[in-house]
């Protein structure tokens, strides 16, 4: 064929977690929230008005702009809105890297990183975890142009503090993503590094922590300046009227919001205690998902059976992933149904 | 700073039209359907669940592809699905245009073209219509790894025939993106090309014909080894829940929908008339927009008293354009209030 740029041809591209139509599955795979969203959300959806769909949206979705300021008391103009924290990933490396700019992670992390550099045709600089999941003292030592740190850390859970990360932000030269995708579940988070730093970029999403996967939004705080440059890549309308109305709902009904986290938290030590008790190693998690290492137990034939089952959950083959399975936190009775088919398969 | 690439530190981005939130104005600058969109729109906005909020939606839009392709009749596989018809051109350039593979175009044509390749650091070949917005002979005979030809044409309305596209698509040795935004509104089209070309990408939106601008919905039909390139680099989820059933339900009431663009297509004859009686010169329109040259008057003074008068137009600070006024048709209504707002700007 040969019409692709050489680097889009090679590329496979993301292969994102199974998402079935099926309702009656119990869906571990994809750390959504197993809460539904706000009620207020449901509200914001029956008042849309059809002269909201019929004209152009918001261009910066100020809407949620206004309303997110408000709750983080932070200006409106270090907020960037996107369809989804994956646009906004997609906008960092395409501001800051190029060929000759590079792109700089820990590894295992997000597998979506290395697969954008790759579409971008930047390279990469992958530096090992240990297996504690710590800062890894070689990623201030790069010469990366765009360096990130997904925190919590997706697939292990585990948390970095904001004062290491501060002292990254410090060393480097170029910009510091932190991918706080997951935070809503943590017992902190890097916002304090906003006042101290012109080469800090914080990613958030409602997918997550506010139960809103389905509407694609993600968001992110940063200096006005590193703000103004990744407006310039943004699509002019790329939030839609729904997702801003529903966004803005969503993020002022802080009551449920942290309402339904505790719930997700408290289940994430009740499945923590219950999947070592069976024999896995399980990390502490500060996300809404657990990385366990199955002990004398195939981890892709665990996850296949599971699957016969109706149970989804993720597997990885990454070298240092493939004996373990990452379980998102589901409700009370989609856990109970987790490990009871688990102690069925383990017991034979 | 000197954080951003410096392609990115020196482009202005794209400025999009004004997008008031008043609601009391008369607007015609970013060419939207005067109308509502289709009731069953409405219906499948009340009728979303709140576990398609919670859940990440269908990666390809399948609901939406599957429509398209009753509607249509061409395969689901030859269809992808996009953030907007301009996610559909960021894509294209990515996957086809680097810095030693250019975007070509005719001028004037929709300017985010060039603000697209400036971001991408890509080359851009242009070509100048003449005074009838014929095919340029030249574009024919450049290098580029893409080429786009916006037909009906922005913001002249102009169309070219699917015969000189076919002649197009078979001399060039790169892909030909036909950006069909406005096609709704004229009288041929190019569908009848992907059965011979594998070169050619056909863009669609819903925002024009299908009055949906504020749901974000951009689709295109191309051979499936291009779909499937194309599809390496959109984000995973890229269309959201909400997007996604709202659009299915618009393009299957194709009843509504050739109903409205008639009602626009018998407004945008009686406008054109009446501009030309107020002396204006305007070009036969296949879109649902005229491109009126204000002879003995000033472009921008018009289009500035017109918004003293919360009427809105668009005015281009572009040498063959700085002369002429881009008009949305809008419905009677507000036709009849433009025309009345020029009468009286035009006698004083």
């Amino acid at each position: 064929m040969g019409y692709f740029r050489e680097n889009i041809e090679k590329a496979i591209g993301y292969i994102p977690g199974l998402q079935p139509d099926k309702l009656d599955i119990v869906k571990l795979n994809t750390n959504e929230n197993p809460y539904p969203p706000s009620p207020a959300v449901l509200e914001a959806v029956r008042n849309i008005s059809p002269e909201q769909l019929r004209r152009y949206p918001q261009p910066r979705a100020n809407n949620f702009r206004t309303a997110a300021s408000q709750v983080f008391k932070i200006p409106a103009e270090n907020i960037i809105c996107t369809n989804g924290g994956d646009e906004l990933l997609s906008i960092a490396i395409r501001a800051f890297c190029d060929e000759n700019r590079c792109l700089a992670y820990p590894v295992p992390t997000y597998s979506l990183y290395p697969v954008l550099a790759e579409l971008h045709n930047c390279p990469t600089i992958e530096i090992d975890f240990d297996e504690e999941y710590n800062l890894p003292a070689k990623l201030a030592k790069t010469d990366a142009a765009l360096t990130i740190v997904c925190n919590p850390n997706a697939p292990s859970g585990s948390f970095i503090s904001p004062d290491e990360l501060a002292s990254l932000a410090d060393e480097i030269s170029g910009v510091l993503l932190i991918d706080e995708a997951y935070v809503d579940f943590a017992e902190d988070n890097c916002l304090g590094l906003l006042a101290k730093f012109d080469n800090v970029i914080i990613l958030r999403t409602l997918s997550k922590g506010y139960s809103l996967a389905g509407i694609r939004f993600g968001f992110a705080f940063a200096h006005r300046r590193l703000i103004e440059g990744l407006l310039k890549l943004k699509d002019s309308y790329n939030i839609d009227a729904l997702a801003n109305e529903t966004a803005a709902a969503a993020i002022q009904d802080q009551v449920y919001f942290r309402n339904t986290v505790e719930k997700v938290k408290a289940e994430r030590a009740k499945l923590t205690e219950q999947l070592k008790g069976l024999g896995f190693d399980v990390l502490d998690s500060q996300a809404n998902f657990l990385l366990a290492k199955c002990n004398n137990r195939d981890a892709l034939e665990l996850y296949e059976r599971l699957v016969k089952r109706g149970i989804y959950v993720r597997y990885f083959a990454y070298p240092t992933l493939k004996d373990k399975l990452r379980i998102t936190v589901g409700t009370p009775e989609q856990n109970d149904k987790l490990i009871c088919a688990l102690k069925e398969i383990l017991s034979k």
